[in-house]
């Protein structure tokens, strides 16, 4: 973090090549409005392709093909991805770790990598495995056997229930809950008897999940949220879902018991989706959506229920003339009617 | 948990007959698929009928009327209920009461009954009252003169502000807020003045509710969620409301103040119901659904607004051939207009 | 609290005018049917007026030119936000600052004011800074840098992340996440990679927040919440939004990255903004609307996506009849071509 490193050394970090100074140094990231002669700057949208003529960045990530004004460059297929690689190697600091500290709860049995930060008022079961520069922030509560892989950060007040696993590189955020009960019950004439929730959820590798998301145990087997899969605040997961790799999934999104997304997924904020059903790879969902039935793969739906996109749009670029639609065919049906009378009587 | 029984046994808990060896021993449950010759299955859904005589199980439940196919069988009226019944009889483990463990914090004036667990990082105020059996997971936070029943379950990071009440039986997941200040304001010409929530929440018995929710207190008297109600993950209700006994409030729910729910009203996901309004008992609603209006008893409504169910997916049906059906009705006005003309010119 | 008071004196807190005996003493606050003697009541509603007459209240409180029936009354131009007054006057207690307490853990180099409570089970960071009057409840956890300014009061779990600004008179309630990161990530071709999130979010003054909400930490700069807004429970704030002044954010509401609200807009329940949008000022948007693009000042809308309001009602009225209008609308596509026939064969 805040090291100074040369427009070579960023080039090759990238995976990018130099048009310019190699020899520049650079010492941070900056927008094209605000970064200075040390910082570098980016031009991901073609619409601000003027600003490199202006900037008082030091140099700028461009892609293939743009115009560099003269600027010292990198150029690189993905500016913005660039952007974010920059980003991290100088403004994301290290993380120093702290060990158990004092006001942690430590259960019985727990075994643990290197490298660990368990901060104050975090509690951990019985029989709990942590891998290796895992963190626990404030109020994180463990539950027996839970199993963590390495470089797993989970912030303040996340639950995780008894058995879940959770893969590495993991990062949930504040108050998500992991593994509560899936909701099941069998009417029994009065009321409802619970449906023991006995399965597990198992986070893979690679997975970020918001704040005070819930995603429930399976009855019997796993709830699975996919490698690679990101997961905003506030959604629902429900017991069995299947949920496979590099989904987006986005707030407040709600999935009903044992529906199974396949690869590259994204639903849009607020959507809802039955249970027992399949959705396609590369599935794009519009916000706000309702699913009650299967998806194929590589579809773009939207609406409640969904149809296709663009079907949705023209759809609904008719509502708000239903009223004036009603009244003109009201309107004709009394000339037909007109007509038919005068069709029809003798002359 | 773990126990052995014999089938006449089991038939005994169950309330059913036994259809074949009355001794045969039976050390646990599984699927028709995965049983093997010491477990016992079921047959819920008549589709897997067939299973029954593939299946490894040494005995399996059956409805009234199923072939058994030769297998030792327990015929009961409702096998799935039975299946629950058999999981928690074999395979939810007993609960050993821990006591108040290091770390939790208790405050003055407590009052508990036997039996009880706190787990570290809880923390109860002045003057609540426990009842037997109580287990409180790692940081719930029950503010003071909060009064919980027996048998109640609160999972981790659940809290229960000043003075609410909790009756018997009741299970609540990770992160659910209970008493909560409901959302009332008065405009005071520049800004809003708070209306002090000076009610409770009365969370009455066997109700089981899920991961973060949000459950307000009352302006001035009860919340309150009827007996035997479950509610999912992810449920607003607002102050005021009064949900009647044995509902299913399904996940992302949202409820407005002062509305009132009958007996066994199913509120599917996502839905949202405006305040001050009365939902007949048996309602059914459709996920995310949007209710402006009162809704007499034994409805089953589905739309935003609400209309009749049936009359909902009818009306669904026509909507991605509103751009067509506007198209359709442009013709017809140009055709009736020449027909109008043709039949008004003079020949 | 529970303070006794002449009508004069109550009559000069609340800037309204006493009719009848200034010297009548008032020991507490109801409603119309409720009150006793020593009670003051109010009269909002128009609709009832007339318990007016027959309350046994020994006061009320009414509205310019609302008939008295002999009651002695102060009269306030806005009796609902006087009850409001009341009720604080009379019925909430005042706070007895406990400061810090056995089981709070508090990081190096906290400021913090004169009269704080903090409670067993809180959890403050390094570098942390308290204003006076704060309250901490239990499970609150601030991350290292957080400015919290004077009578503020977090509720019992709530996350506030690193670096993070609440102003004064701010009121969180029960397991809220403030800061955590927002939902920002580059494709790399095979997953995604993570944008780092450098900003925070930054609280301003007379806020309240609910329960169990996520606000996202800016990319860069702030997310921001404008003085004066209320917020209800199970709202989602992403990355880099800047809400105004006074606005008011019902429950379950979703607003997607860097979308700007204006001054005292209103957001019904579980309504969806997408990102980069800006919403004029005193802007009123019905329950569950989807918003997904500008909208300016003054306007009132609803509908999926919006439309004006009284254009949505009017299109929504027509939608339970779509079948029915098709039907009419085939039947006279045949009818036409019938006449067409008749008009254009040779007779």
């Amino acid at each position: 973090m805040a090291t100074r490193r040369t427009l070579r050394e960023l080039a090759d970090y990238l995976g990018g090549s130099v048009v310019g100074d190699e020899a520049k140094v650079i010492a941070g990231v900056a927008s094209l409005d605000d970064a200075g002669a040390e910082q570098i700057s980016f031009l991901a949208n073609p619409r601000y392709a003027l600003k490199v003529a202006t900037t008082g960045a030091g140099a700028v990530v461009l892609p293939p093909g743009a115009e560099r004004h003269g600027r010292n460059a990198i150029v690189v297929a993905n500016p913005y991805l660039a952007f974010a690689k920059l980003l991290n190697l100088y403004h994301v600091p290290a993380i120093e770790p702290k060990g158990i500290m004092a006001g942690a709860h430590v259960g019985r049995n727990v075994t643990m990598g290197n490298e660990v930060t368990i901060y104050p008022g975090a509690v951990i079961g019985d029989g709990v495995t942590l891998g290796e520069r895992v963190i626990l922030h404030p109020g994180v509560v463990l539950y027996d056997g839970v199993r963590v892989g390495d470089d797993v950060t989970l912030n303040a007040n996340v639950v995780v229930y008894q058995g879940c696993r959770i893969g590495n590189r993991v990062t949930v955020h504040g108050g998500t809950v992991i593994g509560s009960d899936g909701f099941g019950y069998a009417p029994d004439g009065e009321g409802y008897y619970k449906i023991p929730q006995l399965g597990i959820v198992s986070i893979e590798d690679d997975v970020e999940i918001g704040a005070n998301c819930a995603i429930d145990r399976a009855a019997l087997a796993a709830t699975v949220i996919g490698r690679g899969t990101k997961v905003d605040n506030l959604v629902m997961i429900a017991h069995n879902c299947v949920i496979g790799e590099n989904c987006i999934i986005v707030s407040q999104v709600g999935i009903s018991g044992s529906t199974k997304l396949g690869k590259r997924v994204t639903l849009g904020g607020q959507v809802g989706v039955a249970g027992h059903l399949e959705i396609g790879d590369n599935t794009m969902v519009g916000a706000k959506s309702g699913i009650a039935g299967n998806i194929p793969a590589g579809s773009m739906v939207s609406g409640i229920p969904v149809m296709g996109h663009k079907e949705w749009l023209r759809a609904m670029a008719v509502v708000p003339k239903l009223p004036e639609l009603r009244k003109t065919v009201a309107a004709l049906e009394k000339k037909v009617q007109e007509l038919e009378e005068k069709l029809s009587s003798p002359e």
